[in-house]
């Protein structure tokens, strides 16, 4: 590895190595308890496969910044965060009622068929739904163990340990939240931006820099500047991620978001596209917003009206502007940040990545 | 605290003081994101007020008999087995759809009833699980962070993690066999056997000891002599736990087990009990069961039918004995364990503890 050709690709590459190889590692003692659980193993290493590995990307160059150098070790520790976020979108499916994630059915709808399939007992939906959980519990367990079994020094790992823990009581703080605004129909931009630091931001960008961060050491107030970094860096930048990923779910491809258009909809998300829509709605268009969201059978024309709505009031161009000026705050932070100039150039790159209109 | 004074009692106390004082660090960071979260801290700390915290118990005696001394850091470390079960409780809860848990509402049906209170969109039921799946994730994250922090020596943490490690993987190994068991109508005793070991015996016995004993530390034949005593003692007393279970779910007093007499039958448990029932079961008797196995509105009379058929089978009777043999062959184990007096006494005691009639 020569210094400077880290790219997304080649972190992508090595996290997808070192899950395989901890998937293998699992499998004597799944397999032990019942040749039953191979198509758990099978589902496990197939969702395990595809994904961004944005967070890994994040947690590596939060390393790389510090001084670390590229090596295994934190290539696994950063892998853990994969699994992390592979146990969220299991158990998000399950709570969101989503059918599909990345492009496959969702795994509890891959259970609900085969139970359906076999004319087993009881509900297909209901064994769905609980082999899901358990599957997300397992994904959220093994988590720690890769983390632990990384291969890095003791005193690494507990220096990060905090970093993680946090991480991952943000992560469901907001994800309770959003439940919760979604349920009493909370739609005020402020508590869509609330969701998005804690369920995005945070977790997506910030803790995973500030992990790698703090995995790589350093004291005093080198330390401390690298995590005020990591928050000028990851907070805006998290918001122009969530505002990108609002937008492609409403005017994306299907084909390249892996989800039908519109299922934020359907599932009565309260995006930050959606509250900046009906902050500029006049009252008929407000009226078209309240009744589509949270209708489970939206169709195309339904969703199509939501769009017309949204670029109709100006929110969509309101929107884009938000995003570019989120990622120019995200990489003038970037400019007096004390980090390698490694690491400033790859998370540029990376700022660019998961804001692009992909297509 | 004086040796041989360490009872269940004193256990439960000091658990139940690391856990609230654990919370107490959770405060800050779940009211941080929004006072929203009160509720759920709630109803996490009065979830966490309970239970007879075995597991936990088992990891301090398995400590103590390698050697360790009584300290709150044993107690700290031993308590994360308790954030991980209460995750366990919930998500099993979810999953079949139970409505009470130690005399309580079970979490996703507090959270179902506060939905429909408030007349909140959406369904109420849906979003009881998504609050209980989020919750259930919380403290299973936690269990980790306990672990991690417990204030235990790196070097003793490094040699407990591979087997928190197993003893998650394994108990959800054993729960994925339970559901796909009960989808499939396996009712084969082997099979119920097989869950049992890792649902029961593996997870609340034989691990918790191996934790505890690798926690305190020794290498070499003493370790897994000692490693070997926890399988010998355990394995036995795990089943006869679990047959106790069984025949107290449906035999036993509901203010005293905390849910309502017959509910495993209604939600279709392939139990020992059951499958030992079915297999001296003639035609009628085993039409009875077949016929009210999963049904979830069994009533009293429905409970009192299979009551009969499993007296009448003498299954019940076949189950008391059993329990008597496999706690009688744990309690041999431990005469030529490899641990200290203190020890074998105490987990003397709690093989009767966890085995009793409780009335």
């Amino acid at each position: 590895m020569t210094s400077g050709g880290a790219t997304l690709g080649y972190i992508q590459e090595q996290v997808g190595h070192v899950l395989r190889d901890f998937l293998h590692l699992q499998r004597p003692v799944l397999l032990g308890a019942g040749e039953e659980l191979r198509p758990g193993l099978d589902a496990l290493t197939s969702l395990l496969a595809g994904g961004k590995r944005l967070r890994a990307a994040f947690c590596y160059w939060g390393w790389r910044g510090a001084g670390g150098e590229d090596c295994p070790q934190i290539l696994a520790a950063a892998a853990a965060l994969e699994l992390l976020h592979s146990s969220a979108l299991v158990h998000d499916d399950v709570m969101d009622g989503s059918d599909s994630r990345r492009g496959q059915p969702s795994l509890h709808r891959q259970y609900a068929n085969r139970h359906a399939e076999q004319g087993w007992h009881g509900s297909p939906e209901a064994f769905g739904a609980a082999v899901a959980i358990l599957l997300g519990d397992l994904l959220l367990a093994w988590t720690d163990q890769m983390f632990q079994s990384s291969g890095l020094p003791a005193e690494a790992l507990r220096r990060g340990q905090p970093v993680l823990d946090l991480m991952r009581t943000e992560v469901m703080a907001g994800q309770y939240l959003d439940l919760l605004g979604q349920a009493a129909g909370d739609v005020t931009l402020a508590s869509a931006l609330r969701v998005v630091e804690y369920k995005t931001a945070k977790y997506t960008i910030e803790r995973p820099l500030q992990l790698g961060a703090a995995l790589a050491g350093g004291t005093g107030p080198a330390r401390s500047t690298g995590a005020a970094t990591a928050t000028a860096y990851g907070l805006p930048l998290g918001v122009a991620f969530q505002l990108r990923d609002d937008i492609l779910g409403l005017f994306g491809d299907p084909a390249q978001t892996g989800k039908p258009s519109g299922d934020d909809v359907r599932e009565g998300k309260r995006t930050v596209l959606l509250a900046i829509t009906r902050a500029r709605a006049s009252a008929r268009q407000a009226a078209i917003i309240d009744r589509r969201l949270g209708d489970p059978h939206l169709d195309e024309a339904g969703v199509a009206e939501i769009r017309a709505v949204i670029t109709g009031t100006g929110a969509l161009a309101e929107c884009e502007l938000m995003i570019d000026r989120h990622v120019a705050k995200a990489l003038a932070a970037l400019d007096e940040a004390p980090i390698t100039g490694e690491a400033k150039e790859a998370l540029a790159e990376l700022a660019v990545t998961a804001t692009a209109r992909r297509g």
